[in-house]
């Protein structure tokens, strides 16, 4: 069994790790921390894991949890960013393995980094050690690594829509376009008005157009996918749902007889968490609540140049909880598949 | 014109007073004071209000403030509890006249509202001489009034509901039993994880069952009319919508043979805000969105013993801002409907 | 392995009953009928079970499928109601087990049946033999029963949260109070203007006052454990959510003394899917959305003699699909818990 | 006062129209009718107008509708498409001038009309009469008209977000994209599976991306405007809340240094209903539910090529009703504004 810790286990990414490793097979849940919540059972917390999960929540400077999370084979940090970039060296040093599911090591550029996240790095030194886990693109890297970045949500459905497009080099990289929805858990359990089900439900609306933390992390990864920069519009969105990301994603193809079909079907063929939808689907987000699935569809309208990709996701799944589990079960030569097998709640 | 003014007006209830006010055709909004928006276009913090509504806020404690608000022939208070009853007193002394949105002066009795509300009254000796703005009961003594204690939504629609049978005598009052539902709105636009659209969409649960604020209120309101001390089982819901409360009332009654529906429609044929169905109706909220109506309907299942009463309301109009709008028309002796007739948005 | 077949798997219960068989370890899912969709991949029109289920939908009144769904140790019919009784003969006869998740064999008496349903019951010589699938209340019974009926989604809410007070003799029997709300997927997957999203989001409305076809149903589960006809009062309530129902149910209790707590904690304490909250707690819906759990809290408010029980499932799960699965696996002597161990999607 | 009469009155057009014209000061609704709802009180049907609307709704062939229809000043078909254009030429000739909400109307080629719409056109030969019922465009002639084809929900949020850049000149207009997302009142109120609560609730998709019927639409109202052929991708989405639209509109522009708020600004300067946010703002449906207004905002993410042009609007309202009430106050000059002050529901 892999002993595993959880720093910060409060908010919705917290909640749904919880919930993966709970019926996860090759796991021990061996400690798991929370400042404002010490002391207090975990399932007095989250309803869903009564009967599923006996564990306490544990003050995360407490000797004990510092003595825990260095015991452990694996620690994720479910924690707001900046938090994992405090911790990560001395559990490295400790021979733990991290993924991070916050942002601090996604982005390869500490400049970069720096100016989007408006904080100083606590360690870059690790940035180049540590592993973008996307298991789409990094399979290999993530085995061998001690320290995965869990990617973000929107850059999760952003970019396997986007890849296969890019990857075979059939589209204008200069105009992408990403106009994306996500549900309201990906704002986080934290007390904002902002996220009020009165100010959010009957009611849509855009923000983080001038520039999404999203975008440099989006930006990053098709640019490394190009082998050049990339020039991309994101446009994100408040959908009135808990969960799902939709991307509807649009290039300007450079040759319109390409089998775009065949492209995705190829391109994804053999991974595990990708389903190319038959030409003409639509995806729903719901056809992946609670899964770790992408679905994905590709239409190219009026047999114009321009592509259209959609790209569906469950936020706290394959956006956060479920592909960090994903990452964990590649770090630990597990079946990648372990403990994901869940269908997704429709309706 | 009348000239008015409105201490607090950044919750749900204030800029539903405002969008209510904004169409009144006699009075003249004078002042509107919020400490943390001061200086800020109203309609820059409620876009619905754009081109409507010029006014900006005032810092509540500066002299301009003051100054306005004693010039006013009335002040709305759409404030936290515990705002209005300090400074009461001196807007009185200066010939304003009062309605309160919060509870301050709901209760007659000081001891049960400084337990209720936990906090120590800061004028008892205004309770005496407020009106319970419920006009459907107090009409003569509103019109009158120089202070006015708005009621709280549940209040409304149970109190609605279950008046005609109480003031009939021809219902078990030790027994009555109000089952009540309320969006999301009426929990107010505060920063609360309880509040939060993750947290309320797609469920429901129950509070408050051991005592909500809003139960000696009903109970005060009903005990009146009964002549004597009522028992009642008040269970109040969070239902993941906006705006809308639903009251499912349950007594039993003393003779089958009763006809309830021409009770109901008796008791409220010449009032223009509340609105008895036809027999075997059923009310829906959606009926009364936007709306200052509160529409019943009296069902007596399988011919026994025991009647059961729906009532809805929209929680922020005939629950609040509506309510307060048709007090002040009939302390100002206004038509009581000025302002108020807009029609539900449905769907 | 057990070959189970399923008649009628296009709505709602269906597509939750395949999701649920799908990871079921000790079943093979053998055939599937629809005439509506005969010929088409399940996948296409659920397409959260993409990858998960590759059956195909088969005409019912084909050689094929009567030959298939013969061959099976176990049918479900998850149709609409007056479907398994015409089917129910020919396929007992032929050594098939059945669980019919719709109400032909869900009332004793065929008179209240055909009141009820309004259509002639097709084999009322059925109905002494059919077992009550509440394993809460019946699971010796079941295991040996040939023919199940599962139950309602109100009656299973209401029997669980109800039975502890009846079956101790604490509680006036004559004058229970059942307030039930049910999410719209209860309402199936049928072309009908009352269960557009446009009628029934930011709505609530109360229906079925008069006698919804449920109510029987829980009054000779209630009468059964009570030796003796109960006086129920049920009002259901549409709710907008997809899935979860909660119920609040009221009662007077003849001893104000009693420890409710405990008796509730004594009744289910070996149940694996009824779990009794804590005093004070309030089940919430979402804790049990897509589990098979039904969350119980008992209050007294006030200290009174009214005891008020809230109780959730999910309609699908343990109000359907769920109850049915644990059915089979106490008729086929399985863990009563296989495949039924996901745990509640929150939020 | 002009005499109204409205031909199919029970879709969610109908009733907003018929709230719309019960608050509007000019004029008298004479008749309204419906094959499926004759001889019932128009608020039976639709309970928010009861005390609004007296009116009971007459079957459409009975000869005191057609007498009554040939006896209004103005008559607006809230049909389905297909039903106007078949009785269109007779009302004309009796004097009476019209309103089509649905689509007959809408384009000025037939040939591609009875492409989209897959059917013969009744009455090609008024088409080239009729005017395009988009006042911000169309005002003059709306005013001489005596068939008026009110534009569709998406039309409108998309060619009032797009017109000020290609009337200017200053933008690609072969590959334009309008990414917009719609409240599933927009479907109507018709049975069908795929509107249900239970499949767009906690849900997102796209959908017509092959080609829905609004393209050839707009695409006819921005090449009027380029003064050629325009390059557009559409895609629309169901967005799961009741009411809304919100388009995201991109295109390139071919000069970084334009000052695309003030042309905005100029461009609707003088527009009752149209609302240009300040820079960098971010409209919200919710601003615009139950009023006539649209609200537009630019941006230009980091200062590069592309714009980005958010625009919302009611579908029912500016969207449908209320630009047909909006196109009658042009067409019988009355204020513009006349029965379309009502302040959007916020929240």
């Amino acid at each position: 069994m892999i002993k595993v810790g959880i720093v910060g286990g409060t908010g919705y990414t917290g909640v749904e790790l919880l919930r993966l490793l709970a019926a996860h097979p090759s796991i021990e849940l061996f400690v798991i921390t929370s400042r404002a919540e010490a002391g207090i059972a975990v399932a007095d917390i989250f309803p869903n894991l009564r009967g599923h999960i006996a564990l306490t929540f544990t003050a995360p400077d407490s000797a004990a949890a510092i003595a825990m999370l260095a015991a452990c084979d694996l620690v994720f940090f479910a924690t707001p960013n900046g938090i994992a970039m405090t911790q990560a060296r001395e559990l490295l040093a400790a021979g733990v393995r991290l993924i991070d599911l916050a942002a601090d090591f996604r982005l390869k550029d500490v400049d970069v980094w720096q100016h989007w996240y408006n904080m100083q790095h606590a360690c870059p030194e690790l940035l180049p050690e540590a592993v973008y886990g996307l298991p789409e693109v990094n399979r290999a890297a993530i085995r061998a690594a001690r320290l995965v970045a869990n990617p973000g949500c929107y850059p999760t459905a952003v970019q396997l829509g986007l890849l296969p497009l890019i990857e075979q080099g059939v589209v204008d990289i200069k105009h992408l376009i990403a106009n994306a929805v996500s549900g309201i858990s990906g704002a986080g359990r934290k007390a904002e008005v902002a996220a009020l089900f009165s100010e959010r439900a009957e009611n849509f609306r855009a923000y983080g157009v001038p520039g999404h933390r999203h975008l440099p992390e989006i930006m990053q990864g098709l640019a490394q996918a190009a082998g050049q920069d990339v020039g991309l519009t994101f446009v994100p969105h408040y959908l009135p749902v808990v969960r799902g990301i939709h991307a509807t994603l649009y290039g300007v193809v450079n040759d319109k007889h390409l089998d775009l079909q065949e492209i995705y079907e190829k391109r994804y063929a053999n991974e595990p968490f990708v389903d190319v939808l038959p030409a003409g689907a639509y995806p729903e987000t719901r056809s992946v609540k609670g899964a770790n699935t992408c679905r994905l569809a590709v239409h190219r309208p009026q047999c114009g140049d321009t592509v259209v990709v959609l790209s569906v996701i469950d936020n706290l799944v394959k956006g956060a909880a479920g592909q960090a589990v994903q990452n964990m079960n590649i770090m630990f030569n597990l079946d990648e598949t372990a403990g994901l097998n869940a269908i997704a709640l429709l309706p």
